[in-house]
């Protein structure tokens, strides 16, 4: 494709592209389908000659767009959001062409230092001190591994030299996160060889928050067993119901055992973009790492998760390697070879768009719409308790509403299945897409916003779902 | 920024990027710069106010491009050549617009059911059998670590679930690898806590193919101390000098001691698309794992690496969880939930760009393009066969030849200096980048035909500038 028919293609494209976005709301959120209907609509194999461009858009058309699950449709409230803004996607289009690899500073030096600028853009923002440098990974699951394995180094267990297998000189290795903690810290533990026996989970309080007495417990009894703790993972707005670590008191046990703290700040990070909420985060800059992803709460397109430290020397030594044909004649020391800091070598410029988005939007412009859904949240909550037949489940420090449908008529042995019939019921009529988790072992349908999309009218009608479909359970269920 | 303002930015998006690539090639590969000259020319936070785009464009223009790497260029011959085609640039635009995360068949249906299909699509027409199924990673590191993640488990450690220290029952582990293997396998090693000093590197031939007796030796050495085997790495295509270590005895071996064959053809994989030149990778079909960079030699911007298994099943082992917030309700089993196969929760919708490329090229249009590289990297080397001043360091199975300039009269102490020197002088031309290795402890400039846009042309520049180099630094050099 010379850069004639690249133009013509990629004109026709944005056409495409922006009918997509205006148009969004209009499809069902969840394609009307089910599991294995999409693979048999493809041929077996590529096709040996080329097909032309009109035919394989027509059968994105076709074939792409009504079979997606509409991450970029307003009542997308499932998760947590992570939708594609504007800017963006622009973004996106120019790292696509400039095709870089800042995986070394003179493979991508406007890369590397971007990323540098990018990444303390965001600490500011975020308002976290000088000492914090960083890096933009794919996904917030592997920054909390790159945490993990800077603090499996930091510990002085030489892991990524010696490696955990076989050794006398090696305790058990032991985690720290709440039961609440997100899958990802249990992946990591599994992928860096700590095994899942590794993590310990501490209970939590009726606010869904690790109890920092009982992380001492924890801790105390482990090094009485001659094991040896080295993380723990403080979370700020967990995944089932956003509730928040106290990581002020969690930074002071990690300080006084001199082991690494890591704040899992995937979702709700965004929200110390606004300084008047900061108190959430009060502590945090007492860790040695936190994640934050931009491909969340800030609208970046996938991918895109922030990973900020105070200890970059630690994960130097968890992955730095330095083969000759990575080598480079420079004069100058390099500002930066990204490389040297996570599992892969190659990587994509994902500094470009998040450079291209803060811009665009201002510092300003993500509060007010954080704001915004955190305000959407609140009036959901407060639809939600002044209905006697609903309840919800967990506080709403953030935007996501966790709740049930619970009137007293319904006896306890059916409210998990009435809730799911209800969540299944809504997610059907295509308006809306709602996940759900369990919380005290109940089954609990989460109305999470975030989606740059969503406005009131959206979360409005996300309620007004929800209490139809209630109405059609409780009739189908004939109750008295 | 609502969809009206999105397609008029983006259609001057596009603009910018056709004139890229039009112009891309009258541009230095790389920019004339020193590290640290970047990071003072922006702002050190982002700004409070949103600008407008016209204004981020205008430093997109002045700022981004001329301090890039031109990955792009035609003179780009260093490492492994990445550039992104006019239809993968396409897809990536489609994808940032679709914004899925097909981390469960739920969150993209489309996105799950076109990977199983371009994963299949790939795999037919790299000649390996039915049983082989995979995944599309984010890079060819990635895809070395979830192989040998897997190999870990196959093995019967237990490591995701009990971990590797502290266990009386486990011997040291061991990996084994030519030692001209890339380093992404010893940085698998570092993240799954096996520690480098599991790799035990095999000596390679004078060709630096990996030497099989070597491998029983080492193997059966391991053994008799106790030690546990539980993977070997073969590369069709080592970074250094593209070596071919022999995979059929290789797998002989994996299959007597009943240990995983990763099999790492992340370059020159897709030079199996061509039946005429699959005797190289006779044998690999044995292999329990496979990776293939489509991201390197078939054209895909940045990032996709295909990784292949016969033992999906392993990759469950080592990454499968299933926490109550990633369960839904679907009525038929999944047809795959693609994070159970990974360390990342999250992950991009990579299989649409490669459905839309390998459509557009076609496979025959894939063949003729590296078909047509190889001949040019056999050109090359038989010009440097044939100049006496010049001499060739290793075979040429594929497309990167290795050379030195080795007059007689130069002083064997000179030469590394004199080809350093040499290999400076034309990447600081600007009209071609290269990189370097070192082989036999020689240092040995390395030229790797693969990029999209590298005609005939461009190569024999890059001859001329390296003889005029060399030139030059005879003259300098005041040399009888």
């Amino acid at each position: 494709m010379d850069a004639a028919a690249f133009r013509a293609a990629a004109h026709a494209a944005v056409d495409r592209m922006a009918d997509y976005l205006e148009s969004v709301a209009l499809r069902p959120v969840l394609p009307p389908i089910e599991p294995g209907s999409l693979r048999g609509l493809f041929p077996e194999s590529a096709p040996e000659a080329p097909e032309s461009l009109d035919t394989i858009l027509a059968d994105y058309d076709r074939l792409i767009v009504p079979n997606a699950t509409h991450w970029q449709h307003p009542g997308f409230m499932a998760y947590f959001a992570s939708s594609a803004s504007g800017a963006g996607i622009l973004g996106e289009m120019l790292v696509a062409v400039l095709n870089q690899n800042p995986m070394l500073w003179r493979t991508s030096p406007i890369g590397t230092e971007l990323e540098v600028v990018v990444v303390d853009w965001l600490r500011r923002g975020l308002g976290l001190p000088d000492g914090f440098e960083g890096l933009l990974t794919d996904t917030a699951s592997t920054s909390s591994l790159v945490a993990l394995a800077a603090a499996r180094e930091a510990a002085g267990t030489e892991a990524a030299t010696a490696g955990l297998a076989a050794r006398d000189d090696l305790a058990a290795l032991r985690v720290y996160a709440s039961a609440e903690a997100h899958s990802s810290i249990e992946k990591a533990c599994m992928t860096l060889g700590l095994g899942r026996a590794s993590l310990v989970r501490i209970p939590v309080n009726e606010r869904f928050e690790l109890m920092p007495h009982a992380l001492d417990v924890a801790i105390a009894a482990d090094r009485a067993a001659g094991r040896r703790p080295i993380a723990i993972v403080a979370t700020l707005g967990t995944t089932s119901s956003t509730s928040v670590d106290p990581v002020a008191a969690i930074a002071g046990i990690a300080e006084r055992e001199g082991i690494w703290l890591h704040v899992d700040a995937a979702y709700a990070g965004a929200v110390a973009l606004l300084r008047e909420r900061r108190s959430h985060f009060e502590g945090w800059e007492r860790a040695d790492s936190i994640v934050v992803n931009p491909h969340k709460w800030l609208f970046t397109p996938v991918d895109a998760s922030l990973l900020l430290t105070r200890r970059l020397d630690q994960l130097s030594a968890a992955f730095s390697l330095h083969p000759e044909y990575l080598r480079t004649l420079d004069r100058a020391t390099p500002v930066r070879d990204f490389t040297d800091l996570t599992p892969q070598l190659g990587r994509r410029m994902r500094a470009l768009k998040l450079w291209i988005e803060l811009r665009w939007f201002g510092l300003e412009g993500l509060r007010r719409r954080i704001g915004h859904h955190i305000e959407l949240a609140r009036e959901l909550a407060n639809a939600v308790d002044a209905d006697p037949d609903w309840e919800r489940l967990a506080p709403v420090p953030f935007s996501t509403v966790c709740l049930r449908w619970r009137p007293e008529r319904l006896a306890e042995a059916a409210v998990d299945d009435a809730n799911a019939a209800i969540m299944d019921a809504v997610n059907r009529s295509g308006e809306v897409f709602l996940s759900h988790t369990r919380l005290d072992g109940r089954f609990t349908i989460r109305v999470a916003i975030g989606n740059l999309r969503t406005e009131r009218r959206h979360v409005e009608r996300a309620w007004e779902l929800l209490r139809e479909a209630a109405r059609t359970v409780e009739a189908d269920a004939d109750l008295p």
